[in-house]
């Protein structure tokens, strides 16, 4: 097709980042401080401490370096499976007719199947530079708790999963997967902490929720002799880590020598999104470039577009710090989703401050939706991408389509983050025509939201 | 670490193969002929067009062309996950202590989960190149379904599965996948033909065998208006197209300034395996170089190393041209294991003839120490490899520990086909200690041996 621009640009392992790029810096009005659950005050490096590593606090709590070194070990491990490719859509633009051209960053290449494994590594790294044993965390659909599996298993930590009940039950194959890593994976609730004991006699036969699988990856850390909670998505930390994708896209389409105009990504608890927008963001912010940022997530859970901008807990058990951010409260329970990956009640609270100061669009869209586009993706484009990303590829396919119809040849690009190997069972749902779409009712939405604590600073 | 060679080289786009390479054009004895089943007697081009697509017969036939153009259509699908990366092993060979280099040629990176796409959508191609409107085939592990429907969805053809019943039952999944692609997939034995109806009633209860899957994939290709049968291995086509393995590892080492000593791989049909080595193979056969090849195939199902060389039959229907080749005999069953896309009781005409020369040394390893050398990997390396892989992860790994002890430093590759995302059961009935070692004993080879098909030429 086009001989110019190659299907797939990989940058070489020499221009691999050395340092993430931290867009709160560049930003004039900062995110809210974190608050301490206990007191609902400001949360100091020392109150994080308790739960989560040094390091990763430190970054946590960074608002002014605009750069973070990349520790080299986890740059090596990086050379594993990045630099990702950005891939030129050709048989998609071919598909729909569009005179746009459509890229994407695909960061399914690697056995976690996700973009999860680029925080994952960074923090399993800081947890054995604190001389510490053991991890532990929570999982829902499974992508989190194989990559920081495989990052514990790399660096030689002992890794304990929480693994929701109903998709431990479920999603067998991903609990081996993390096994075969050397995790310990444990449904939740589980009788090994008091949090799950409690769970499980005030509601015999439950199921799990992340909530309480948070709770209890919590307690486990604390109480373990040398070990912190490590968290996938929503913190500042890990929307930094995620910037290596943001970098890696910005270098390559300045090898290119083309500029997007449209940036887009699904958004769950954020930080792929921020990550991959991050480097963008921060050339607008300094006036330098400006660009289109859209945020898409669920209709079933949408915080961004339904939610209220205000401070509130960031798990059901309410053990975890505070953030101001778009919420639908932490008791909100999203309709059934085959997009685990983006049933958060929150979202991060840099991209929910950028949101706030309308440097970023959000879009709400159906799963049937979104399953048709991932169908018409993986047909024409060959990979089969995870039911999360697809969220980014509707809204892709929906600007191209806008373009078409405006004639315009605008540049789109957007973050497929994942495959959907471990998703079948939604595919094939959607292939058998059982599945619907259930979006929550404006009472379902105040109901969420009348709870919200009451924080004065 | 090393600086001088990177963790993966990848060829750019402009140096993809533009042409298949064809060993049999080197080799001064050539593979005996495919007789036909009825006659015993060589098959003509017409005789295996009632079956296959017009051009894959001509490429099976045609022993004199040392390349054959790779089409336009194909390069550029080709484009979507190709050229696939060469990775030094540099976790590996940290972990072993070893001064050899290990190298490997990973082919896992695209929906299919492994190599077989590579000839998947040749044939496609071919078949909608030559106005077919359908295409049957069986599927086992699913690998070579899943790859053949991704192919069919990309050129507009109907794709017809046959997934051996105990397969399709034993892995929805793997059936969603190729659903998700557009295909229909059938357990077989089912009734949508005769050979399937009869079998359902000589055996009321079967859980099907692939032979009987092939039966019922030939008999609708012929039985269909505008069909043809494709298969994924064993045959010199699929071997040829597969040559784009061994041509990507050809032109990386020559950009790298490296000479292999050592190539390696499992071999189930033995198109992987040829397709690695085939161009080094034909460097070895000018006597331009030196190499030492290794197939490494499974204890449970050892062709190579305590089969015959003798025609046989391809399948246990018998309605597939026979080929002289290693085998075990079409009634061998094999004792159960995990890697299915290694249990075929026979191996590749071509690579047959030149393990028969003395060109292909051949090693068979038992599942337990295969996945020992997996879990090994999958620890240092991060992917998670498919257990047919594995086989030659084990033997690279027992290279690299006799170059330890040997104190050389030898050049290791070997072909990394697939992921093993689908073979979780495996993984986890290794992890929890449940997995065992069945080898057939003397009387068992013997068995299978004892009906061979009488030829005479």
């Amino acid at each position: 097709m086009n001989a110019e621009i190659p299907y797939k640009t990989y940058l070489t392992e020499a221009e691999l980042p050395t340092a993430w790029y931290n867009v709160r810096a560049d930003m004039k009005k900062k995110p809210a401080p974190m608050l301490d659950p206990r007191t609902l005050k400001p949360c100091s490096q020392q109150d994080l401490e308790r739960v989560f590593c040094r390091e990763c606090v430190r970054q946590e709590l960074d608002e002014t370096s605009q750069f973070i070194p990349i520790p080299g070990a986890v740059r090596d491990f990086y050379k594993m499976y990045r630099p990702s490719p950005l891939v030129r859509a050709y048989f998609l633009e071919r598909a729909l007719g569009t005179p746009a051209k459509i890229y994407y960053k695909f960061e399914g290449n690697n056995t976690s199947g996700s973009h999860k494994l680029n925080s994952a590594i960074a923090q399993a790294y800081y947890a054995k530079e604190q001389g510490l044993t053991d991890v532990t965390t929570e999982t829902g659909a499974g992508q989190w708790g194989t990559a920081l599996s495989m990052g514990s298993a790399f660096f030689g930590l002992k890794c304990h999963v929480y693994m929701v009940k109903c998709s431990y039950e479920q999603k067998p194959f991903r609990r081996d997967v993390m096994r075969t890593y050397g995790a310990d994976v444990t449904p939740s609730p589980s009788m090994t902490t008091e949090i799950g004991k409690r769970i499980n006699e005030e509601h015999p036969g439950t199921t799990g929720s992340l909530g309480c699988a948070i709770s209890e990856a919590v307690e486990r850390a604390i109480t373990l002799p040398n070990a912190r909670y490590l968290l996938g998505s929503v913190l500042n930390q890990v929307c930094l880590h995620q910037s290596v994708i943001g970098l890696e896209t910005q270098a390559a389409f300045r090898k290119l020598g083309v500029k997007p105009d449209v940036l887009i990504g699904c958004a769950g608890g954020g930080s792929n999104l921020m990550g991959l927008i991050a480097p963008f963001m921060g050339e607008k912010l300094r006036g330098e470039n400006d660009y289109r940022f859209i945020a898409v997530e669920p209709a079933s859970c949408p915080s961004l577009t339904r939610g209220k901008y205000a401070y509130d807990f960031c798990d059901t058990g309410r053990v975890c710090p505070l953030q101001k951010m778009y919420t639908l409260g932490s008791d909100f329970i999203p309709s059934p989703s085959h997009a685990g990956g983006l049933r958060y009640h929150g979202m991060s609270a840099t991209l929910s401050e950028l949101y706030d100061q309308g440097l970023v669009e959000a879009r709400a869209v159906e799963q049937t939706s979104v399953f048709e586009a991932a169908v018409q993706f993986a047909r024409t484009e060959g990979t089969l991408p995870a039911p999360e990303s697809s969220h980014a590829i509707r809204v892709a396919i929906d600007e191209a389509l806008r373009c078409k119809a405006e004639g315009r040849s605008e540049t789109i690009v957007f973050g497929l983050t994942g495959t959907g190997y471990f998703d079948m069972v939604a595919y094939g749902r959607y292939i058998d025509g059982e599945m619907g779409d259930t979006i929550p009712t404006d009472e379902d939405i105040a109901a969420g939201l009348a709870h919200l604590p009451e924080v004065k600073l």
